[in-house]
């Protein structure tokens, strides 16, 4: 059976680093236990192994078709998406009465985090539709919920989020898709849009579009886009189907990877007939659709965190399996081969992949605690903060697993040499596929932008300065611990250059204006992740030493495993950003 | 058209940087002139642009199928390889009187990189002819030239080198296949190799596999390889095709790039019956191919490089015409979008490339031509310091490009965002195409341990301390520079960074032998690699300040990126090498 994540660790993330199962102790969640939590985590193994593993190699193998009238695709999808949404997964987050299972984000990331692991082109479909209807839910009418949410939550219907046009790419302010209101209140929509994933197939009765477009007369640039649920079939009060929309698709995008999820280009409104419904108020389309993109992010993050650690597993399996070649002072030809695993560069690979991989997934899943905190921590002050760090942390959140995912990858065909580079092993697909990571969602340019251009210094850098005085705290356990004390030495000198590089950023931004400052956005972004990264490792690593303390023999090797992880960490990359703040 | 490669940069690094016209003046070369080394550069660019660039995407498409009987593929790429043979390429570097032109390395080199630019998977099946011609043609009897070296340079014969083993991978000393001497003085071979690229097709009339294996009775390891011809069809004393041999199609293996070419398990005496002919002296086999190992290491230099560059100048492309976004400081929705390339990001990942693939480039070329010194300048000490040259710096021409021209390529995907992951545009083509790079021809790890273990001590670092005296003479003109006078001063760092870490090393291996000492191999080639792309930079910018004082206002440009470029590369990308030092 395919190794989709080391079930150890998972556990020691989210429970003895994160704590998440002190959320039980909140009213939202306190039907909910330790138990509970893993059962919605095992489920998850359950299905992605029996219903979604299997058939990531044949959707890569065999792309979406359309013959003009429909889309086909193999028909596991179709079943691997109907066993997610029999489970209730499509609705993890929502409230117990909305047929929801009320679970954290943090537990509900994990699982999104395992189905992503196992096929992450097939996933792509059931996350798209609970990405969208959390749009409807938080900003739709009571009539948009009647009409839409509930077949999304329950698997009937499926969703997508429609902002690309083929000439306007990152830059959303210069969309063109237009909206006419009609007298009885709907809109005619009229516009192409670009790398739609999801944007037609027929493994849902229908597919709810969230469309942004301007209407007419609205003001220029960002400031006038509204945002449109632009169904493919019109449905009536209750949720039925009724007549064919408007909507039409102009031909599939064939990708480097992700190969399963139809990436698409969909005409709206080519017979002059498209309906739009607008949700909430005109203009404010962006400012909805972003809160969706910051989930969508976190998503993202995930993704590439996930492709990352699949690959890493893979690659550690071959090379504790293969024997090849001997130590180089060993030159006795009728000695016995050693395995791969021996060798001194193949374990530094091993070693840079788990030091990416799981502390990537560290990194996701403690954003993911930070959308808990922000909605259902009691204290306000303390709801702030958690919001706060969440807006800082996002970038970093989409961007750092989207840049070391597929690095991670990178070094696992590495390992595996010119098996790797086979389609027989399923690290040249991870790498494939996580090479999306970095550009949707917000290239990795543009995520540096918002960090350095505008997060950093939000409410008088208010989320900055909490999040140096937690980095400060874990600086001074670590320098009280006689085990890996001497990793302060390389974090202590991380935070000041930190620092003094986002002061002397600050003042340049003030003196010589955005242009000139925001060249350097994307080298800021990096050193940034690396220092969080750092922190995350060292806070992993002080459990870690804790728990070695009462830990039984064959825990042993997992601990001391992520103490070593540290270790490199601390010791090879974060020591790089001395040269990148230079 | 495609763009692939610049001609203006191509000459500079021939003429003005390496000044391979001077090359005239030696015997072998005297018949020819700059008119007739760029006679050859046109023709290999018109039928690289007319026969190969065309079904680059066509081929990757539509992978070569086995049927159980035959290997068929487009039609295109046996068209292709007619017109490449036709054309003599085959044989560029051959006497006048074998039917060849004569060309020195530099020059076929630069034709070979005009190809591989094209389409690299076609033009792999001639390279592999040629290399396994040059076997034959060094260490090969005279009844083996008659029966296929002729062939084989004419195009009716094709070439490869079976190596690897599928338990075996990199470790040849642990090598299966057996050979048994027959009464009339010919093999029976027996075993199985894999990942044979070109193994089997329809391209040829025959194909001439250059076997590796151990007679009955031979030492362990490396010094019991021998090395065989093993015809698939066997061949009369004229070089006329006979019967079948028993060299059997296991089976094509299904890659991530690189698709147009069969990569194959071959089965050899699956009936008993496969006849190999010995070359040269039996357990020599080794030292024979890394004759041509050498040679294919450059090759493969080439090839990662001319991929990279390709992405290069696709990107470029893209850049200068797609409009999108404004800079950070305008507000103004209704101004007109800035091109692509106006962004600092982009141009810092356009700069970033152009430094990797040029600078490449040059380094793959000056390799030619210290080939073609070791074999043509009359001067014995300097035919030997070009061949210590040489030794020294292949695990460099090998890995350097193979790691920083996928490296170009991700960034070339990168500046096109979501239209480089698609197969609309070639980037994501050359991405998947050059990842093999890193590993065939020994791995990244391999070079590294070629070069710590072994090439930098030879000859009493007799190499190591003329490249070493050729930067110095460079920095020296350098610091008398006025335009780059200040790229001195990293580079005297870094030269001083490498002598202390090199003699700290050669101090480690006599300590703490080579297990310990060789743990540093891989980062210990980037750094190295660094230095020597860093004095290419450097030699670049010279000779471009040089001819920018008398340069047209249409070249001016041309330099001064040149000039920008090696700025790039000392500033940005060199200093990196005082992390990886400590």
């Amino acid at each position: 059976m395919a190794n989709l994540i080391n079930r150890q660790d998972l556990d020691f993330i989210l429970y003895d680093v994160l704590g998440v199962d002190k959320l039980i102790s909140r009213n939202r969640f306190q039907a909910h236990s330790r138990e509970t939590f893993d059962a919605a985590i095992d489920t998850s193994l359950k299905l992605a192994e029996r219903y979604f593993e299997p058939h990531n190699a044949k959707a890569d193998g065999n792309e979406p078709e359309f013959d003009g009238q429909t889309v086909s695709m193999i028909p596991e999808v179709k079943e691997a998406i109907k066993h997610y949404a029999d489970a209730g997964l499509l609705a993890a987050g929502y409230d117990f009465d909305a047929g929801g299972m009320q679970l954290p984000s943090a537990i509900s990331s994990a699982c999104q985090a395992i189905f992503v692991a196992a096929n992450p082109s097939t996933a792509a479909y059931p996350f798209l539709t609970t990405a969208a209807a959390n749009v409807i839910n938080t900003f739709g009418s009571d009539l948009h919920k009647q009409q839409f949410l509930a077949a999304m939550l329950n698997g009937r219907f499926s969703g997508t989020m429609a902002l690309t046009e083929p000439d306007v790419g990152s830059s959303l302010g210069d969309l063109k898709t237009s909206a006419e209101q009609q007298p009885d209140g709907h809109y005619l929509i009229h516009g192409q849009k670009m790398f739609i994933s999801g944007g037609d197939h027929e493994l849902t009765e229908n597919i709810v579009h969230l469309v942004l477009a301007r209407i007419k007369g609205a003001p220029a640039g960002v400031k006038g886009i509204s945002l449109f649920i632009v169904p493919k079939f019109l449905v009536d009060v209750s949720g039925q189907c009724t007549d064919r929309n408007d909507v039409a698709l102009a031909g599939l995008i064939h990708k480097m990877g992700y190969r399963g999820t139809t990436s698409t280009v969909l005409n709206f409104g080519e017979k002059g007939d498209c309906k739009g419904f607008l949700i909430g108020e005109p203009n404010k389309g962006l400012q909805y659709m972003f809160n969706m993109m910051n989930e969508a992010r976190i998503g993202v993050g995930i993704g590439a965190t996930m492709i990352g650690y699949r690959g890493y597993l893979s690659s550690l399996q071959y090379a504790k399996e293969r024997p090849q070649g001997r130590h180089p002072s060993n030159r006795n030809p009728d000695s016995k081969p050693v395995m791969l695993m021996e060798h001194a560069d193949i374990r530094r690979m091993l070693l840079a992949q788990k030091s990416y991989v799981e502390g990537a997934l560290l990194l996701c899943l403690y954003a993911a605690t930070l959308v808990d905190d922000s909605e259902t921590v009691s204290d306000d002050a303390e709801k702030l903060k958690a919001k706060g760090l969440l807006d800082l942390l996002t970038p970093v959140v989409k961007s750092w697993p989207s840049y070391y995912g597929p690095k991670a990858n990178d070094l696992a065909i590495q390992v595996l040499g010119g098996a790797g580079y086979t389609r027989d092993y399923p690290v040249e697909q991870c790498y494939r596929d996580n090479r999306l990571n970095p550009i949707h969602e917000g290239t990795h340019g543009i995520q540096a932008l918002d960090l350095l251009g505008r997060k950093l210094w939000q409410n008088k850098r208010a989320a900055l300065s909490d999040l140096l005085q937690m980095m400060h705290s874990t600086l001074a356990d670590v320098t009280n611990c006689e085990v890996i004390g001497e990793l302060s030495v390389p974090f202590k000198k991380a935070l000041a250059t930190t620092s003094e590089v986002t002061a002397f950023l600050g003042r340049m931004l003030g003196e010589k204006g955005p242009d000139t400052t925001l060249a350097n956005a994307s080298l800021y972004l990096d050193l940034f992740g690396k220092v969080v990264m750092s922190w995350l490792w060292l806070k992993q690593a002080t459990v870690a030493v804790e728990k070695l303390g009462g830990a039984t023999d064959d825990m042993r090797p997992f601990y001391n495993g992520k103490i070593q992880a540290a270790r490199y960490y601390l010791r090879w990359e974060l020591p790089e950003i001395e040269h990148q703040a230079s």
